[in-house]
C-alpha cells in the first residue's frame, strides 16, 4: 500500500518544557511531505527525526498562536540555505501574510524558492489542497482565536484489474485503462464481461484528521466520521474541565468522546499542558472512553 | 568575588545541526542576567541549563541574522506566560523595532511587561548600558550586515577597608564610607593616617568581550586589550580562509591571533560551521596560536 503516515515533531502546548516540543507534525503521503503547524524548533526536530524536509511543499497552520508557528521563519530560512527551489505554499489564516511578510522580506531576501500564502477562512470547511491522489480540507475548530483543523483524504483509487483473468481472456493491454476506470469488456465474439467480473475493488480511501487547538466540539463528529487516524488535542485531564473550557482547550476524556462518537479507527492525543510530567494519566483517561488511543511523543510515527 | 560568568546556550552557525544550537548566551553579573543574541530555541536552552530567565532585563542582539535572533519572539512570549513584569530592553540595530514590532503587536498583545527597543549604531563603539557596577559598550565588527560585538566592563570597585587596622585605631564606623571612597583619616589627637595605609586596593575590574560574527578585524585589538575573557567566532579552519572571508567570518587561527595580540586572559571560540562534526581541530588550531583557549559547547559556563 502507498505510504501514508504522520510523524509527530512536537506535542507540547504553549509553555515550553524540556519534555515536549511545541506543536508540529509531518504528513507523508506517497513521499510527498506536508507540514502541519510549525512551533519554534521544528526545523531541528525535522533533522532529529530524519525527515526529508526539502520535500515539504505545503505548510498548514491551524492558527496563529506562537506555539504553532514560531518555527516558520527559521524553517523557511533554512530551506533557502539548502537551496530548495520551486514553490512553498503556506495555508493559513488570512493574517499570516501580513504577520510573517515583513519578517520574510527582511530575513529571507533572495530565497531560491517562492513563497505563496494561500489564505483560508477557518469558519467553514473547505478544500484547500487537492492533487490527483490527495485532498486536504479544513475543519472549523473553536479556540480563542480563529482556528482550523485539517482533514487529509486519500482520493478513491481505481480498482485492481484481475490480471490472471485478463490474461486468460486475452484482453489487450490497451483496454486495461478503460476497465480500471469502470468499463465492461466485450470479447471479439461480442460476449460482454461486466466490469465487476474483471476487477477487485480498491481498498477504502484513508483519512487523517488533525484537530488542535479546540474546545470539545461535537459539531466535528460528522466531519470526522470513520477517519483512520484522529489527532486531537488533550491539554488537560477531565478534572480540569473548567480550566480547559476557560482556555478553549479539550480534556483527554473529551478527545476520546469525539473519537468514539465519530467511529474513528485510532486516536492520538497530544498538546499536553506543561503541568503534566508524564502522559500516563491523560492516556488512561482517554483509553477508558476510547481504547484504541495512543499518546503522542516526539518522533512517533503513525501509519494509516 | 561577586559573580561574573558567561553561559553558552548556543555556539553553532547559520545551518542548524543536532550538535549545536544557534547563537545565544547569558552573562550573569552579580545575579543580574543579560542575554547576548537569541537564536531559535534559546528559551529551551535557558531551561535546559537552569538559567533564571525571568531575571533577564536586557537583551543584546549583535546583528539581525536569523541564527542570532529568531528565538527572540518565542522568548518574549514565554516571559509573558510566566507573568514577568517591569521592562525588558532590547539593544539592537535600529531596524529591530520595525522588524520585530509587527510580530510583537500580533503575538504578544497584553504582555505583563513593557518592551523597549534601544537602538545602537553598530559603526561606532558606544556605551549602551550602565549601572553602578557594570557598563556595556558596543564593539564595531565587520560582517555581511551591520554587526556589533559587546564589551561587558565591571566598573572599578572601591578598595577594601583594612578592618583589623580600623578597629585597632578605633575608627568610627561612620567614617568607613569616606575612607573607602579615598579619604585619609585623622584621629582625635589630629594625627593623619593616609588613605593607602587604611585600605587594600580592589581587584582589577573584569571584562568580557563578545565578538560574533566578524571577519578577522585587527582594529578590534585596542578595544579588547587585556580583557579577561574573549568569545570570538571561529567559523572555519584556516585552510578555508578564503571561504571565511567571502562569508565575512573568521577562522580559528584568526580568532586566536586577535586574542594573542590583545593580551586577553582566555579565549573561547564558537560559531562553528555545520561542516565540522567535532571541534577538536578548530580548538587545536586556535591553541597553537593562543594556548589558553576553550571551545564553546552548549551549557559551558565560564567564570571571569
Amino acid at each position: 500500500m502507498d505510504c501514508f503516515n504522520v510523524t509527530i515533531l512536537g506535542c507540547g502546548s504553549a509553555t515550553p518544557t524540556l519534555r515536549h516540543q511545541p506543536t508540529a507534525q509531518v504528513v507523508n503521503f506517497r513521499d510527498k511531505l506536508f507540514m502541519v503547524d510549525c512551533g519554534e524548533g521544528t526545523q531541528l526536530e525535522l533533522r532529529r527525526h530524519k525527515q526529508k524536509f526539502q520535500r515539504i511543499g505545503h505548510i498548514f497552520l491551524s492558527h496563529l498562536h506562537g506555539d504553532h508557528c514560531f518555527g516558520l521563519i527559521g524553517f523557511l530560512s533554512t530551506l533557502g540555505l539548502v537551496q530548495r527551489n520551486g514553490e512553498v505554499v503556506i495555508h493559513a489564516h488570512p493574517d499570516a501574510e501580513q504577520v510573517f511578510g515583513s519578517q520574510l522580506k527582511y530575513f529571507c531576501r533572495d530565497l531560491p524558492f517562492t513563497i505563496r500564502f494561500a489564505p483560508f477562512s477557518p469558519e467553514v470547511s473547505e478544500i484547500i489542497y487537492e492533487d490527483r491522489t490527495l485532498r486536504v480540507r479544513t475543519l472549523p475548530l473553536r479556540h480563542r482565536i480563529p482556528t482550523a483543523g485539517f482533514l487529509f483524504e486519500e482520493l478513491p483509487r481505481q480498482p485492481h484489474l484481475n490480471i490472471a483473468r485478463a490474461t486468460a481472456l486475452n484482453i489487450p493491454i490497451s483496454d486495461y485503462v478503460a476497465i480500471k476506470a469502470g468499463a465492461d469488456w466485450k470479447d471479439p465474439s461480442g460476449l460482454l464481461y461486466p466490469n465487476e467480473t474483471l476487477v477487485a475493488p480498491a481498498a477504502a480511501p484513508r483519512k487523517y484528521a488533525y484537530c488542535s487547538d479546540t474546545v470539545y466540539l461535537p459539531a466535528l463528529i460528522p466531519l470526522l466520521e470513520g477517519v483512520d487516524l484522529l489527532y486531537h488535542e488533550a491539554t488537560y485531564l477531565h478534572e480540569l474541565e473548567a480550566l480547559a473550557h476557560e482556555r478553549w482547550h479539550s480534556t483527554a476524556r473529551e478527545a476520546a468522546m469525539i473519537a468514539r462518537d465519530a467511529h474513528v479507527r485510532q486516536l492520538c492525543i497530544g498538546h499536553y499542558s506543561a503541568r503534566y510530567q508524564i502522559t500516563d494519566e491523560l492516556l488512561a483517561e482517554a483509553q477508558s472512553v476510547f481504547p484504541n488511543t495512543v499518546a503522542a511523543t516526539e518522533g512517533l510515527r503513525l501509519e494509516l
